[in-house]
C-alpha cells in the first residue's frame, strides 16, 4: 500500500502512512495531544485542521462554511489521507468563555456609513458672539439666542444648570465658548444646550443594553460614530432574583424597586469606571445615552413599579417611555444628557427585541426572516420588511440552567459543550475556563439533550433507556438519570447528571419556543419551512450549536447557511440608534408596526406546545434532516 | 356771642363753645386726649373726626378726598364751629405697622372677572379609562394619552415621577383617576401631568414677590381665582447685604451664591408653613409659582451668578427666564410645579417693573401715565397703552435708610412721620409700633425733609438755618443737624438727628429719581405736566405722603387726584400672571414694548440731576403748589 508523507505544523514533525488514514490517526500516530470531543464522529467540528496541498480529502463537510473550506480547512476525524500533505493545526481553542465585550474584544464595526450633521442629534462647535456695550446691552441669553438664530438653531431651550453657567463661561472664552447642542428628534430647528465650556467639548454617547443577566455599555464618539471602548457585567440586580419574574416580585417588596433600580445604576457606574480607566472618559463627558433591554429591565431602571408585568392582563406601565435626563434619572453621566429607553411592545416583547430587529437588518429585506432571542422568554419576530408578527412564549428558565438539578448559568465551570459516544455512550465535555466542571450551562444542556437523543440514550418522548449497557444511566434519586461527569472528575466531588425531569423540563422550554413559531407563522398563513433567514440574538444565542438545537427541535429544520447567530443585537441596536435619528425612528417604527400576538390566550398556542413536546417533534416530517442523523444513528 | 352745642361721641360729652371756635378746640376744652401731630396747621390729616348736622363749616378739605367729606369727616383743626353739632372722634389709630400682607391685612380682591377655563394653564379633574383585558392590552401611557386626546390633550408630557406612580394610581382609583395638568401657555394642546391621585386634587398655585427687603406671597385658588391667604416676611438675605449691589458682591464670594439662594428659599418656606399653618395647605398642594423681583432677586433665586449686573455695561444674564420645575429650582413646592419667573427689561428694570405695570393697569389706558417704584434703583415707566419709556436712576438707599445717621428701615421703632411746629420748630412725630423711637425710615425722612423746608428750618439748598431760635438746630459733631427726638424720649437714650450730611444725601437721591421723570419725559418730547396719571408702586410707595413728597421735589407737582398709591404692585402683577394666561402674556409683551433708557450713559441726565439738586428744585415754577405753601410759611 502507497504511503504518503504529512508534515504536521507548527512541530514540524513529519510521519508517512498509508492510504486511507485519517489525519486524525495521523496525529495520533505523531504523538501529538489532540481532542476530539465528539469521539470522531465529525459532529462536533472541535478537530478542524489546515490543509495544504490536494493529498487529504474531506469525507464530510459537516461544520465547515464554504468560506472554511476555501480557507483550507477540514476535520481531521472526516479527512481521508491519499497523497502528501501538510497539516497545520491550530493552538485547540483556549475556552474560557468570557463576556463578549470585554477587554479582550474584538473590536465593534461602525454598522453604517455614518454622517453626523445628517444623522446626529448632539453636536459641539465653537461660536463667537457679539461682545455687550452700553449701546448693545442685550441680555446673555437673547445674544446665545440670537447667534444659535442665524445658526439654524431658532429656538434654543437652555436649562437650568447651563444658564447658571452661561454667564461666566461666556465671558472666560472673550465670548467665543465651545457648546454642545441636543437637537430635538422630530425637529432639528429646536435645540438644548448641554453644555458650554471655554474649550473644545467632545460629544460621546454611550449605547446600554440591560440584559436580565448581562448588561452591556458601549462608549461612542459621536463625531466618528465609533466605538471608542466597550465593557459588560453581570447585573448586580442578579442576587435579588435571576429572572425577570423573581424581580418584580422583589419590587413590590418595600424599598424593593428601589434597590433594583439603584442596583443597575450600580452595575453601570462599574462598567463607566472600567471604560475611564481604559480611556480616560469621565462619566460627565458622555452627553447622550440610549437604552435597550426588555420591558422589565426598563421599568426596574426607571423605578416604574413593573408588577402588572406578571399579572393578568400582563400589562406595561410604559412601553414607550419619551426621553428623560439623565439628572431626572439619576444616572451618572452629564446630568443634561438626554437617556432615552428605546421602545418596546408589550409585557414581554421589550426593547431589547425592538432594537434587535434594527439591528439584524430584517427590516431592509423582502426574505421572510424569524428573529429570535432564545431566553426564558422565548422572544420571537417572523415577517418582512412590510409586515411583523411578534410573540414571547413562557420558555422557563431551563436554558438559563434553572429547573435543572445541575443547571447553572454560563459562568467558570460550566459544561458549555457535550458528545456522546454513539456506541459506548461516553460523554466529552467542554468547560468554560477550563475547570473541573461545577455544572451545565444552556448550551451545554441543548448540546447534551441532542446528543443523548442521537445516540439514543433517551427516546423521542425524553424516557432514559435504563437498559443500554453502560453505567452511565442509572436509576437516580430523582429517577431515571445519565451522569455525565463523575464526582471524581467534578468540583463539588459529586457526579454531575441530568435527570429525566430535567429532560421534560428542556423539552417543555423548547416546545414553548417552536409552539411560538408554529403560531406566529400559522397567524400569517406560512409554513415555518417558507423561512429564508433565522437570525439568533442575544448573547446566549451565539453560543448555540444549531444542529443540536434543530435536533432537539428548538430551531425549526432549515440547511444550515440560513441561519446567523448575530451577539447581542440589543445593544447593537441602541448603539445604532444613538448614532442616527432615523435608526431611532426606525425602531420607534419597527415598534408600532410589530403585530403582537399573546399567547397565554391562545388555544392554537397550546396545540402547537403539545405537539412539540416529542424529539424532535411530534411530527417527524418537520424534521427531516434530524430523522436522517437519527436512523442513521439507531 | 352766640354759643352752640358739641356734643362728642363716644364719651357723650357735652360743652358750649361760642361761634368761631375750632372743633379740635372744644375737644381740647373738653379735657380729651387728642392728638395733633401737625400742631394744627392741617397738613397732617391726622385729627379727622366726623360731624352729624351742619355747625361747622370746613376752611381746609387739604387731605381729605370727596368720599372723606361725603362720610362726613373733617379735620378738626381746620372746622370752625357755627351750629350745633355731633363730633364722633374716631379711635386714633393704633400704628404698628405690619407688614402689609400679614395675617390681619385685609383680603385681595380677584383683580379681573375669573373664568378659569379661558384663563388658567393648570387644572384638575378626574377621567375615566377603560379596562385592561388581555384583548385590549395596551400599556397604561398609551391608555391614558388616548382618553386625554379625546379629552382635547392630544399631546400629553409625563415627568418621570408622575410615570412612577401612574400604574398604582390608576388601579387603586378604579381607572377612575383625578389628574392635575398644566398646558402649555402657547398651545392649550400640550399639557403636562402634574401629577394625578386616587381622590379629587385642588389645584393651587402660589404668586411671590421677592423684594430686596421683603418677600410677599399669596397663596391662590386656580379654580376660584380667589387669594386663600397671603404672608410677607423680609427676605432672609438680608443678613448679606440690604441692597443689591452688597448682595452682588457677598453672591461672588465662596459659597455666597448658593447662600443667598438657599436664604430666599428658606424665606418661602417660612411663608408656606405659616400659611399651612392657618390653612392646612401643605407645600406638596402648590401646583403652579409664579415670581416676580428685580433682576438681581431673580438672578440670586435662580442661583445665576448676578456679577454682570453690577459692572458696565451692566448686563443681566437672562432677562426673560423659560418655566422651570420646582424640583430643578430646588422649591420647596410641588415637586412638577411649573415655576414662572416674570421677564424683565434690563439689569436695574427687572420684573416687579413689568408686573408693576401689569397690575397698575397703565397698558389699558391711553392717558398718559407716570408708574414709578420709589426705592433704592427708582424705577420708573412713562407710557400709555401704545408705548413705554423706562429707565432706572441710582438714587441709592438714602429712603431705604441707608447713608443717614439716624436712619433706619421701616421696623418697629421708626419714625415714619414727622411734622414741623412753623413757629416753634418743635416736631411731633409718629412712631412704627408706637415705642420709643430708634431712627427715622424712608417716610419719615421725606416727611421730616419736606417739613424742614416748608418750616424754613433749612433753605432751598438744604442748609440748616442755625440761627434759628430754637435748641433743635445745632452745630453737632457731623456738621449743622436738627434733633428730631431728645435722648430722653429715644430707645438707645441717645438723640434722633438729621444732618446737613443727611439732608444732601436725601437730596440728591429724590434728584435722582426726578431727573429720571424729566429723561423720560424729555425722550419722548412732552413734558411731565402733561402726565394724567402718577402710579407708585412698591410697599415703600403705599407709606409715602404725596404732599411731602411733592414738597421736596421727589414727585411732579401735578393735582393730588392724579397720585393713585398702589401698594405692593409686583405681587398684584405676579397674581394676576398666575391667574390668566393673557395676563401672563401681558407681561411679555410688556417687557418687550418697554424701551430702556440706560441713564449712566445719559449726559442730559447729569443735567437734570444737578437741576433738581433743590428743593423743590432749581426751576421753582415747576412746583407752582409748592411756592404757594413755602410763600405762606416764610
Amino acid at each position: 500500500m502507497a504511503t504518503h508523507k504529512v508534515k504536521l505544523l507548527p512541530t514540524e514533525k513529519e510521519i508517512e502512512v498509508p492510504t486511507g488514514t485519517l489525519i486524525s490517526e495521523a496525529i495520533q500516530n505523531a504523538n501529538l495531544e489532540f481532542a476530539q470531543p465528539c469521539g470522531g464522529q465529525g459532529r462536533c467540528g472541535r478537530c478542524a485542521v489546515i490543509l495544504e496541498g490536494t493529498g487529504a480529502r474531506r469525507r464530510s463537510t459537516i461544520r465547515l462554511s464554504a468560506d472554511d473550506i476555501e480557507a483550507g480547512y477540514a476535520l481531521a476525524c472526516q479527512a481521508v489521507i491519499e497523497g502528501d500533505v501538510q497539516v497545520t493545526i491550530p493552538e485547540q481553542e483556549q475556552v474560557a468563555r468570557r463576556l463578549v465585550t470585554d477587554k479582550s474584544a474584538k473590536k465593534v464595526e461602525i454598522p453604517f456609513p455614518y454622517d453626523p450633521e445628517s444623522m446626529q442629534t448632539v453636536r459641539s462647535f465653537q461660536i463667537t458672539l457679539d461682545v455687550p456695550t452700553l449701546d448693545d446691552n442685550r441680555d446673555d441669553v437673547s445674544r446665545l439666542e440670537t447667534k444659535l438664530s442665524t445658526l439654524g438653531y431658532p429656538s434654543i431651550d437652555i436649562p437650568l444648570p447651563s444658564l447658571r453657567k452661561l454667564g461666566n463661561v461666556l465671558r472666560e472664552s472673550n465670548w467665543s465658548p465651545w457648546i454642545i447642542l441636543e437637537t430635538d428628534q422630530q425637529d432639528a430647528q429646536n435645540a438644548r444646550l448641554i453644555d458650554l465650556k471655554p474649550e473644545p467639548i467632545k460629544p460621546l454617547g454611550l449605547a446600554i443594553d440591560i440584559g436580565t443577566t448581562t448588561v452591556t455599555t458601549y462608549l461612542v464618539d459621536l463625531e466618528s460614530g465609533e466605538v471608542i471602548a466597550n465593557a459588560a457585567e453581570y447585573n448586580n440586580q442578579i442576587s435579588h432574583g435571576e429572572d425577570v419574574i423573581s424581580r418584580i416580585i422583589f419590587a413590590k417588596k418595600g424599598e424593593g424597586l428601589d434597590i433594583l433600580g439603584d442596583r443597575v445604576r450600580a452595575t453601570i457606574d462599574t462598567l463607566i469606571e472600567r471604560i475611564h480607566r481604559r480611556t480616560g472618559t469621565l462619566a460627565e463627558d458622555i452627553h447622550k445615552v440610549t437604552i435597550s433591554g426588555n420591558t422589565t429591565m426598563i421599568h426596574l431602571f426607571m423605578k416604574i413599579p413593573p408588577e402588572s408585568i406578571r399579572l393578568t392582563p400582563y400589562i406595561p406601565i410604559v412601553n414607550h417611555p419619551v426621553q428623560y435626563l439623565a439628572s431626572d434619572l439619576e444616572l451618572n453621566v452629564h446630568p443634561l444628557a438626554s437617556v432615552d429607553c428605546l421602545p418596546g411592545v408589550a409585557s414581554y416583547v421589550g426593547a431589547d427585541i425592538t432594537a434587535g430587529v434594527l439591528a439584524c437588518g430584517m427590516t431592509e429585506t423582502e426574505e421572510l426572516t424569524l428573529f429570535i432571542d432564545v431566553g426564558t422568554n422565548g422572544e420571537t419576530v417572523l415577517g418582512t420588511q412590510d409586515w411583523m408578527v411578534t410573540c414571547a412564549c413562557s420558555a422557563g428558565p431551563a436554558f438559563e440552567g434553572a429547573g435543572v438539578v445541575d443547571g447553572m448559568r454560563a459562568t467558570l465551570g460550566a459544561i458549555e459543550e457535550v458528545w456522546v459516544h454513539s456506541q459506548t455512550f461516553e460523554p466529552s465535555y467542554r468547560v468554560i475556563g477550563e475547570v473541573a466542571p461545577k455544572g451545565i450551562c444552556g448550551s451545554g444542556l441543548i448540546s447534551l439533550l441532542a446528543e443523548l437523543f442521537v445516540t439514543g440514550v433517551i427516546d423521542r418522548s425524553g424516557n432514559v433507556k435504563l437498559d443500554l449497557d453502560t453505567p452511565r444511566v442509572r436509576q437516580g434519586s430523582h429517577g431515571p438519570e445519565y451522569v455525565i461527569a463523575w464526582g471524581e472528575e467534578t468540583d463539588s466531588g459529586k457526579d454531575i447528571v441530568i435527570t429525566k425531569v430535567d429532560v421534560e423540563n428542556l423539552m417543555r422550554a423548547k416546545a414553548a419556543i417552536y409552539a411560538g413559531f408554529t403560531v406566529l407563522a400559522s397567524s400569517v398563513g406560512l409554513d415555518l419551512s417558507e423561512v429564508q433567514r433565522v437570525l439568533v440574538g442575544g448573547s446566549f444565542g451565539q453560543y448555540i450549536n444549531v444542529e443540536k438545537a434543530i435536533q432537539i427541535g428548538l430551531l425549526p429544520d432549515l440547511p444550515w447557511d440560513r441561519f446567523n447567530f448575530l451577539g447581542n443585537t440589543s445593544v447593537l441596536g441602541a448603539y445604532m440608534a444613538l448614532l442616527s435619528k432615523s435608526a431611532r425612528e426606525q425602531v420607534r417604527d419597527i415598534a408600532q408596526k410589530m403585530t403582537y400576538i399573546e399567547l397565554s390566550a391562545d388555544n392554537e398556542f397550546f396545540n402547537a406546545f403539545t405537539a412539540a413536546l416529542f424529539l424532535p417533534h411530534t411530527e417527524i416530517n418537520r424534521f427531516p434532516s434530524v430523522v436522517e442523523v437519527w436512523d442513521k444513528q439507531s
